[in-house]
């Protein structure tokens, strides 16, 4: 298949974008075979059949590196006390925080979670988004962390989409383990990393590095038996604060540091070092009313590859759309729209260790996204508009 | 025809947000004849064609109140330049700001304009907006204030939706009058008022008090002129700076002011005695890194109406999203989930003169939105997802 007449934002390369005037994707098998400008086409591929694109823009089919879309319950009315200038003991009080969705998502059963899990799934897919990462983390006993992987496992049979999982035991300490965070990790958490494992269920292995989550010794731990397992790890770190958490995740060679508002310029070198991905997530510096914003500068100089993802979670980011996200990172980290394209493509891709997308480039899925714009800046410019006209996924439309 | 099995956020009257469980709208050529709760309906009614909500939250059809959503091109350019540090210089030579959206508004055609305006007018009433403002003020010479306005005009023929228009001749100088403003005001605004006016075309007047528009006294003027053909005013006041603006607006009983980060107490209460409606732009302050938010603690204090919208414009606030104003309002500003509700329904209406839309209330229009959420705070909590499940205009699904 020939899809012609349009402009590629390949991310692969110089110029900028790694864009190609007047350009020519050949796809083969779910793969991109061939890419470049129409002068240049081989004889092979001449009288294939072919898609006129219409002069517009395709860029890789886009990528959230960072998700916590399946969970139980919302927590409208726990937004709406605090706006109502409810403390955060009342709120706590009223049932609200982290426990509410525990409690939500263990009383749900896996088609619950599936179920309310699809319609934002859906809303990326809108977007032209071809690979989610989902993470546990809301079960946090074995039983509830394994239906949170399964149902996770399921929207990719539901969904024309890729879903890698992340094992998130260790995301917060549940109510039955308060003040004993350690037999959390020793007798829940651990555990349940190998049975999920024992299923196939983990592709990677994260934590909540933070004064109110887990210390780095407590994630070592967790990190040393995804190490003896042979799964990679990627970490949420100094969000709040900075424990060290993104210097732990490095020494592991971590697929990603995530959120980094406290990082600073040592962290930037380490990861760098380490071929750790910084992933933005502005979505949730911007519900928490956050006043530190990540060291971009920092990790440009270092030359760390930043991704960008939704953080899609009921607390903290209830926010289902990538291209928002890009517009945040832009507005309010000062992020380019290149940068911005790059965090949710190619970028976003090695968050995830896929080396099969994130670019267009021979070799890689057809996975793509034609929209209806010219210039691949304007996606990052729109703020809460879609213009995507079509998504490819496997070299289908 | 009845609406049946629907929790009702009427926005009118207590409880919080109006709300009926169990609720039954009757509507009768495009009107609203009745609302209720289901036990309560009137046996005139009974046995009426139904439509079963299946347990869902209808609202008032959302309101957009503010909006240049008819302009020429768009700005992503300029947008990442300035992310790639250029300076305003460097911006203004490489033909950026106000002036390049005047440039491309006048060279394109009417249909062109229009055109380019659905595609955004359709994300709006995807999310449920029945009525959308729509302001001139690009084209700032007599036949291109026109174009614009006959386009906003044309958009009520081309999709089912309301158009108020708003003139806003004064919205900057153009660069034919540089340093003229004045004579701009005096040859051009207020002759193009009267031109637009005669052709139909001008529902309520605007204006732009500001350091870099015009000052009160210009814009006083204008609004001499606007009372002298018997048309409502409204005002972009005190967004970068405060000139007086809000107390300008409210001694000429404006319909709304505009913007109103400068804003003090004394504009509040002299706007709650014109019922001059505070308009919230969440979207503008969010893009332009604005620090001063808008007295909402004042604007409550002195029970001035706040409405909310999405400002739609090519450089401040490239939004398409009313439901994520909304967020913004409560997020940015803390706002309560129903004030930002009341903003795009009840007050929206108000600061658009529209005494019969904004609330579901026998007599006024059946405009009405239905969400698959279980509680009206869903809709201001979630970022970037929309949940509605159908509109219904004028009666009509
Ligand atoms: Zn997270
Ligand atoms: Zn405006």
């Amino acid at each position: 298949m020939l899809l012609t007449n349009a402009t590629l934002a390949t991310m692969d390369g110089t110029p900028a974008y790694g864009l190609v005037e007047q350009g020519v994707i050949v796809t083969e098998a779910g793969r991109i075979a061939w890419v470049g400008p129409a002068s240049e086409l081989p004889a092979e591929f001449h009288g294939h059949e072919s898609l006129n694109l219409g002069g517009r823009l395709v860029t890789p089919a886009l990528i959230d590196c960072h998700t916590h879309v399946v969970h139980g319950g919302n927590r409208a009315k726990e937004f709406e006390m605090r706006l109502q200038g409810a403390s955060y003991e009342e709120v706590a009080r009223a049932g609200g925080g982290i426990v509410s969705t525990v409690g939500a998502t263990r009383s749900a059963s896996e088609d619950d979670l599936l179920a309310g899990s699809l319609t934002r799934v859906d809303a990326l897919i809108a977007e032209g988004v071809s690979t989610i990462e989902i993470k546990s983390g809301y079960g946090l006993d074995i039983e509830n962390e394994l239906k949170m992987l399964r149902a996770a496992k399921a929207v990719a049979e539901r969904r024309q989409v890729r879903v890698r999982t992340s094992y998130l035991g260790a995301h917060a300490v549940p109510p039955e383990y308060k003040d004993r965070p350690d037999a959390y990790i020793d007798e829940v958490c651990i555990p349940g990393l190998e049975a999920a494992h024992a299923e196939g269920l983990v592709d990677a292995v994260d934590g909540f590095c933070e004064g109110i989550a887990f210390t780095p010794d407590q994630i070592a731990r967790v990190f040393d038996k995804a190490r003896s397992l042979g799964i990679p790890v990627k970490l949420h770190a100094e969000q709040l604060s900075n424990l060290g958490g993104a210097q732990l995740a490095a020494s592991y060679g971590a697929l990603s540091a995530d959120h980094l508002e406290y990082a600073n310029a040592a962290d930037a070198a380490a990861m760098a070092k380490a071929g750790t991905v910084a992933v933005i997530l502005p979505g949730a510096f911007y519900t928490l009313h956050e006043t530190a914003a990540p060291p971009i500068d920092a990790f440009r100089q270092n030359g760390v590859a930043m991704a960008v993802a939704t953080d899609c979670n009921p607390g903290s980011s209830p926010m289902t759309s990538l291209l928002l996200s890009m517009n945040m990172a832009c507005t309010l980290f000062r992020m380019t729209p290149e940068e911005a394209l790059a965090g949710v493509t190619r970028n976003a891709a090695r968050a995830l260790g896929l080396g099969d997308a994130g670019m267009i480039k021979p070799g890689l899925r057809a996975d793509l996204a034609v929209w209806n714009v010219e210039h691949p800046a304007e996606l990052a410019y729109r703020i809460g508009f879609n213009p995507l006209w079509k998504r490819i996924y496997g070299g289908a439309l």
